[in-house]
């Protein structure tokens, strides 16, 4: 058989089924057995066949074919590589591959892959976006009709379906636990003001520390990437204030994983000698020396819960968009460490 | 302007040059200045405009559009994360954008994410293969002339180019320095032997042990998954045959971290109980407490080595495979200990 010219009468013969069998299996239907879907799929590799689900998709529906891209900001951040994970659960059992893409925080590599994505008829768009976002970013993307869904980080002013974590409720609880344990000079580690995510995690924050009778004290809202090495810099700048805070509350584990190193670093023991809350949950806060104290938002849940609000919108080709806000949960562990004395310092 | 109507006349008008030179910045040139190109790249984006990338390419070259499709096996390793950076880092200086997929250790997924990225288009695929992959699984992508740049991982009798570290060196190194710290029962944990990365991580610890006049034990070569669930386990069982290792090689960073946390599960503590050494260096490798012994093979050089291996074969439009081999280095830390005294063992 000559390459590239291997025909759905080829995989059918050679698999030893009907033509109607093979289509069946091409569109992804699970009305075959397992069996026989398996001995299609292993014809169709080794005659290698490509199937044009562009052009079939284009015949069925006149629509696209089926990729789904994701924008992320930082691939070494496992938040994201496990909110991949959950949206290629989702994806794959549904019949789609994901392309995954960062755009590291870089607006115009944003653009650049979103317009990358769009000549490549991907069928829908998750996206985390960049700092210094403007939803009128978005527009030429929404008006061509690709359903989208902004995930992770809100973005003020879009008509795109949003998936956002409970971002004040979760950091509001973090401050209570803090203050519970009698810290009353705590921290906001981590973000920039041009994060919408930063205004939501600082507001629950605020709120918790006002509701105890406790002024904000803006010395110690401390802006630095959401990064690993943005918590090193940030513990390091938190540390030279001269009233020191006993505890943080970060923007997320990446930076809360940073400030144990940075602390470290100045033989302070996370946990014994400064408290640190994350925010996420991702896999290491359980087995991390000392286990983080964190907001879990499951990050592979939320994964599957976006791919399931885009799949949900390219199914009924609704460009309306939804807003979702999933629970969070405090979790406690070893780094907010136990109850300590501080009553001097409210004397 | 009407949405998607957008032409070139368009942007040049809203930048104030002429059209010649938005084509040249659509293309790619360098010979437009940076302040213009800047200038030309924000109207385009205001306005809204897709260059048809595909279609140009078509026009100029009779050839494919700009995509570099990344196959991997384990998002939330950190290792392939940091190798999806550093190709990003040489892609995306070369015009092109990273679309990155994960097989998770599936090979028909593997094979279905490659057929996908065949349809769409990519102009080269840099691929870790999947446990379990066979050369001729690649055949049909290899005769329809993408360059393919198989990295990290072996695959014997392929004709892609191939980017692999110099493993067997690496945990000959590793072994030896185990045996130079007094260890004579020395484990290898993680990995399966349908994994060409296996047999050569292994055939560099045997050769050592070797070396030093002790008879490999296959008791502790323990086949386990290659990621941090799989250190867990492997440890596990370790630590259950009657003459007990005291120190393990690991076959990644993943698999050590999860020795750690199975050790410490063990009231065990990694580095000063049990010796453990790691292969990668992951960033977290530095910071992890304790610090990983590893074998380090600079992960985010390997991604750049592996891009500029396959730009350079799209370039020269070659399909010619090249076999590179990398360096590695002991870079020990502190899970590997201190010298033990085991010398009645020797007795």
């Amino acid at each position: 058989m000559a390459e590239g010219r291997v025909t759905v009468i080829d995989i059918a013969r050679a698999a030893g089924v009907s033509k109607s069998t093979v289509s069946l299996v091409l569109q992804g239907s699970s009305s075959v057995k397992e069996e026989t879907r398996n001995r299609i799929n292993a014809a169709i590799r080794d005659l290698g066949y490509v199937y044009n689900r562009g052009a079939a998709t284009l015949r069925q529906t006149g629509s696209r074919s089926k990729i789904i891209g994701v924008i992320v900001n930082d691939l070494t951040n496992s938040f994201f590589a496990e909110l991949a994970v959950g949206i290629d659960m989702v994806v794959q059992s549904a019949g789609y591959v994901q392309f995954l893409s960062s755009c590291a925080e870089n607006p115009d590599r944003q653009q650049e892959l979103i317009g990358s994505m769009r000549e490549h008829g991907i069928s829908g768009l998750i996206i985390c976006p960049a700092r210094g976002t403007q939803a009128s970013d978005f527009k030429a993307l929404e008006s061509s009709g690709i359903p989208v869904v902004v995930a992770v980080r809100n973005l003020p002013g879009t008509k795109a379906s949003t998936l956002m974590s409970a971002n004040a409720v979760g950091t509001r609880a973090a401050t209570q636990h803090l203050l519970s344990l009698g810290h009353r000079r705590i921290a906001f580690l981590g973000g920039f003001s041009d994060m919408a995510v930063f205004d939501e995690r600082t507001g629950g924050y605020r709120d918790a520390l006002r509701e105890a009778g406790i002024q904000v004290d803006d010395e110690l809202v401390i802006n630095a990437p959401s990064s690993r090495a943005g918590g090193v810099e940030a513990i390091g700048r938190a540390l030279a204030v001269a009233e020191r805070p006993t505890a943080a509350v970060c923007l997320n584990d990446a930076v809360a994983f940073g400030v144990c190193d940075g602390l470290r670093a100045r033989r302070l023991e996370p946990g014994a000698d400064f408290a640190v809350v994350g925010f996420d949950d991702v896999i290491e806060a359980k087995t991390a020396v000392p286990a983080l104290t964190t907001v879990s938002v499951d990050p592979q849940g939320m994964g599957r819960r976006a791919a399931t609000l885009l799949l949900k919108q390219i199914n009924s080709n609704s460009s309306e968009g939804e807003a979702v806000t999933t629970a969070v949960r405090l979790v406690v562990r070893e780094s907010s460490g136990k109850a300590i004395n501080v009553r001097q310092e409210m004397a």
